[in-house]
Order: structure tokens, then C-alpha cells, then sequence
């Protein structure tokens, strides 16, 4: 089914203020997870939403979270989101990066004790609304065994840089530093397909075919694959964004990381508070004018759109430009939900006693 | 033949000032290259020495450049590097970072009209030394194709983020963008052997397992190999290292980066000067006490060196350990050169009539 924009928006509001939160951070929430799906990147969307849920029912997520700065200088600052959603305590640390831009040219924020952030795109496009270069990364609990390892010791560690154009949208490079998404062996698994090599370790750390490979005990691999294909590259994103949104922070990180799935209890003797996210703004025109970097953008977009192609069909892609498409369409088609989060949704709708989502709106 | 460190850069010294470089920017770059032989990283060393001459010869180096600040605010600057060597302009840019972060919490310096810089993670540690976090990028000469097409439109493009530490080294990610360094096909095409299939393209666009692939006019692929393994990750890297350092400074971005070899002329209506780094310092202090975040970056790389090994004789290799292990050898037994790049050096040597290394010191 496929459900109007406005209307979903409209249903996720009212699920994060039945569990408590105030006005404007069910908004906000509810902002990022819709954005999520506009961008077609469903598995960060209103599918997630019941899993927030679930979180707050278990009393591991603060509804009303008082967010404070810990520590500051004039371009940095650490935020402590007091166990708050991360869709809520992540655009709050990016609006403090972007004031200290304002003012100095950029800002940078580590964030500390919050929990799932949605999509790191969403975040960094707050920048690039103020003609700033945007940043944002987030660890998460760990998935992923680094090079010569068979532990999962990293979260799939999301890395994004979003920029600014002129005629054409914003390049957002937003990308898992994991080979691939837990999602993708989620799907193939669903459907009885065997999983490329390069994606996954069995237990005993081989590489498998396996779908159900990590739900077994498995591990992902990291971008690259093997050492032979740079996994050690995949290896050293990845514990970047784990130092960056953890260690710097004061956040759990590598396998103290607490698991987003309310099933699954953090590990005991955790060093820091909660998940990690780092944001950043950087101000085009503290470079260079603003005019001339995004007709360079542009130029560097249309000479990229027209290289040889391998095979006729398909050109390359523009960072961003797939989500972008996405979005115009499904703002004017509306969002297009699997029957299992229909059903999900309309779960949540019972329990709090909402008016569910039918195939009429 | 091994050379004593202080030999080679004596040796190093003479090159730069016989192309007429002022004695601190000789001394600079002599720091520098003597820096990757040090590492490890033997590619990027002494071994680069006559590229250098050979550009300064074609004039496409300034020996003797005016190197400034042509925009900025208090926390960022572009610089214009007039044709120097990036061996000298990206120090120089780096300690603008330093000072602007020792007074602001950050700082970040995008550089135009330059030349290869070396190893980027050289830059970065400049950053360690005074409890910062280090950040350096570079575009280099396109030989990597995007995604879907088999066109060299990307350097291999290197990031680097370099962390302090406690009473481990420093962790420093220093990693092109591409799947395998350039240097990796040369070493198998002179043993005759052949490269594994995701390293590089053929002219037609098929991967290839010829090591001869790229000097025939084929590609290097990106990190993460083919798109089932993540390429347009790598490519996504790749680009946001180009836009940062070509894009935002007014280099020259994508296929108008000017090439290191001289016997290659650059392209023709080229949008920027030069190539482009970008640098960048975060004071630690901005986030947390520095003690805080290395007792926990202690903790940190103690957990990944007990991860669980795939194989007991090869555990998980800390970034940047392998090069500063490397460091601690080199210094003490100094450092080995090939018979290729010996000879290279004495060529240089005898050109400018200096002392030839010999294996008596």
C-alpha cells in the first residue's frame, strides 16, 4: 500500500507522542524517520518506528531527555542527549555546529548517551540548507569483524559528507563502511538466495554464502571484503567513525556499542554512555565564494554524468541523486510501505489507541 | 644497500637545494619523503625524488614559491600554493589548522595551485603532536573509474585521520580510495604475475586480471571492487576527497588534475590551478579532557589487538602500528633501498654533482 506523505507524518507524530515526547521533538522525530522513506531508504524509515517503541518500553530511551552541551570551545562542543532519541538529540547537536560555523567559519559536535540516529544524510543536509558542507557519522552496535578477526566488534558505522551544488542537488555521499547492509542478507535470506561472496563470515570465519550467516553467529565484512580488496580500508572507516562518535564523545564504542533491537541487553561494564554521533558544518564560503564552488560542483556533476559508460543502460551515479528522485516522487505519489510494516504500524496503532492506517486516507 | 636515516637525508637535502629550493623548504621536504621511507610507505619516499626533479625540469614545479592565504575566517583558509612543491605548501597549510584550532577548537585549510604531497599521513600526525586529531586529503591524477563506467576520472585519492593515543601509538588511517594502489599492479607485472579480478578494468571495461591492465589505458575500480561489493562507496570517498581538495580550494578536480609524471602534459581548459589537499586539526580538548579520551583510546586498541583471530599466526593490525614499528626499526638500521631506486638517486647525483650514496657511509 502506499500511503500520502502528510498522512504518514501525521500517524508517526502521534506514535512518539503517545510514548511521551513533547510537541516539537515528535516533529522532529518524526521529520527525520519520514525523510528516511522520502529518500527511499526504507530501512531506516517508519519501519524503524516500532523498534524505537520497543526501546522505551524496555526503559532504555528517554522521551523527554533534557540535551545539554558538557563541553565547549568556540568550534566544538560535546552534547550529553540523556538517553533521548537520536532523531531528536542528533538535530540539535547539528544546530550548534552550524550556529558556531555562523559565527567562526565551522563547528563540530560529538554527541554522547543517545541512541539511533535515522539517516546520516538528513543531518548533514542541515548544513548544506546554509550553503555549508555537512558531516555526520554515528557508530552502532557492533555487526562487523575487522581484517584477520572473526568478531564483530564494529556497527556497520555510517560515514556521510553532503555538498552543496548549483543546478543540480546536493551530492550526499552517505554510505555503511560495512561491504554490505545487514538488510541485504535480511532480503536474500527472505527469499532463499545464497549471498555473494565478500559479504559475510561463518562462525569459524570463513567466508559464506550463507544468508542467515550473521543471524547464525556470523559477522559482516567490512568494505573491501578480504585484505587482498582493501578490507583493511573498510576496517579503518570504520573505526574512525567509531572514534569520532564514541571515544571522542565519551559514548560506548566497538563492543560495548548497546544494540538498537530491545531483545538483545547491552553488555555489562559499559566505558561511556549510550551510542555516539558526530556532526560537523563547514562554511563554502569560508574557502571560497559560494557562486564559484557550485559552478565547479556543477561542472564536476556533468562531467561525471557523462563518462563511458561499461554498459549502455546504466550511467554513473550522482551521490544523492537516486534519493533525490525519490523524493520528488514520493512527495507527489506518496510512500509506498511492505505489508509487514503496514502491519507494524497498525500493531502500534493498537496498542495506543490511534486511528490505523487503511488503503483510504 | 641500506642507508643510515641521517645519510639519506643529508643526501635528500642537496637534491632539493640544487633545484634551488630556499634551505627550510629543502629541509621540509627532505622531512617529509625521509618520513615515508621511515613508515614504510617506500612508494612514497626517496623513491618520488627524481619525479620531483623531473616536474621542476619540465617547469611544472616552483622551487621557490610565494605560498598565502588567499581567503579566510577564523577557522578556515584556502591557501594558494604558486606551483610549489606539496611536500612544502601542505606543511605550511597544516600549521594555519594548528593555530587556528589552538585558538578556535578547529581548524581546516583547503590548498590550491600545488603539487603531490607525499604520504597524507605525515600531515595528519602534525596534528598528533599537539594532542589533536589530524585530517589530510589529496586529488591526485585520474586513474580510477567511477562506478558503471571504465573512464579514469579519479585519483586514487587518499584520506587520512590520525589519532593520539596513550601508551600505544598513535592509530593513523592512511588509505587510497581505490581498491589497490597502482604500485601493486607494477610489483606483479615485473614478477609476471597476474592481479586478482577487482582491481582494475581493461580499455573495454571488463575486469581484468592483467597487471599490464591500467599502462595498456585500462582503470583502476574503487574501493569495494564492483557494485554488489560497494563500489559506489568507494567512489563516494573518492569523489568527497575530490570535491574537498580540488573543488573547494580552486584546484583542479576529476580528469583535469594535472599528472606527477612529466612526460604526461596536462589537460587542456583546466577549471583550477594545480592539485588540491585539504587539512584539517580538532583539539581533543574541545570534546573531553585529553586524558579521558586516551585512557579510553587505550582501551579501545587494546580490545582490537585480542580480538579473536580467523588465524592464530595473524591478529587484527591496529592502523597505522605496522608504520610506526616500521619507524622505530628504520631508525636504528636505517633504511633499505632497492637497486632501481639506488640507482635513480645516483643518477641525480651525477647530474647535480653531488656525493653519490655509496654502501660505506
Amino acid at each position: 500500500m502506499t500511503i500520502p506523505e502528510q498522512r504518514l507524518r501525521a500517524f508517526t507524530y502521534e506514535i512518539f507522542k503517545a510514548i511521551g515526547c513533547p510537541d516539537t521533538d515528535a516533529e522532529l522525530a518524526t521529520d527525520v524517520l519520514v525523510s528516511a522513506d522520502l529518500r527511499g531508504i526504507d530501512s531506516h524509515g517508519v519501519a524503524r518506528l516500532s523498534g524505537y517503541v520497543r526501546l522505551w518500553e524496555n526503559g532504555r530511551l528517554n522521551a523527554q531527555p533534557r540535551i545539554r552541551v558538557v563541553h565547549e570551545t568556540p568550534t566544538t562542543a560535546t552534547v550529553d542527549g540523556d538517553g533521548g532519541l537520536g532523531l531528536v538529540v542528533a538535530p540539535y547537536a547539528m544546530d550548534i555546529a552550524i550556529e558556531k560555523a555562523q559565527q567562526y567559519g565551522s563547528g563540530w559536535v560529538a554527541i554522547r548517551n543517545s541512541n539511533h540516529f535515522g539517516i546520516a544524510g538528513y543531518h548533514a543536509l542541515k548544513a548544506v540548507e546554509q550553503e555549508m558542507i555537512g558531516y555526520a557519522l554515528t557508530n552502532a552496535s557492533p555487526l562487523v569483524a575487522p581484517t584477520f578477526s572473526s568478531e564483530r566488534l564494529l556497527g556497520t558505522n555510517p560515514i556521510c559528507y553532503a555538498f552543496p551544488a548549483g543546478q543540480y542537488p546536493p551530492v550526499v555521499v552517505d554510505m555503511a563502511t560495512s561491504a554490505a547492509a545487514n538488510g541485504k542478507l535480511e532480503i536474500a535470506e527472505r527469499t532463499g538466495k545464497p549471498i555473494p561472496q565478500g559479504w559475510a563470515l561463518d562462525t569459524a570465519g570463513n567466508s559464506t554464502t550463507d544468508a542467515s550467516a550473521v543471524k547464525k553467529g556470523g559477522a559482516l565484512l567490512p568494505l573491501g571484503s578480504d585484505r587482498d580488496h582493501g578490507s583493511h580500508k573498510g576496517f579503518g572507516l570504520s573505526a574512525t567513525v567509531d572514534i569520532l562518535s564514541g571515544v571522542l564523545s565519551g559514548a560506548n564504542y566497538g563492543p560495548w556499542v548497546p544494540p538498537f533491537v530491545a531483545y538483545l541487553q547491552p553488555v555489562a561494564d559499559q566505558p561511556g554512555q549510550g551510542i555516539g554521533h558526530f556532526v560537523g558544518a563547514l562554511r563554502v564560503d569560508g574557502f571560497r565564494p559560494v557562486a564559484d564552488f557550485k559552478t565547479n560542483m556543477d561542472q564536476w556533476i556533468a562531467r561525471f554524468k557523462q563518462a563511458k559508460r561499461v554498459n549502455e543502460a546504466q550511467g554513473v551515479v550522482i551521490p544523492g541523486e537516486p534519493e533525490y528522485e525519490a523524493t520528488q516522487h514520493r512527495k507527489q505519489h506518496g510512500i509506498p510501505l511492505v505489508n509487514a510494516v503496514w502491519q507494524d504500524l497498525n500493531g502500534l496503532a493498537t496498542k495506543f489507541g490511534i486511528i490505523p492506517l487503511t488503503t483510504t486516507h
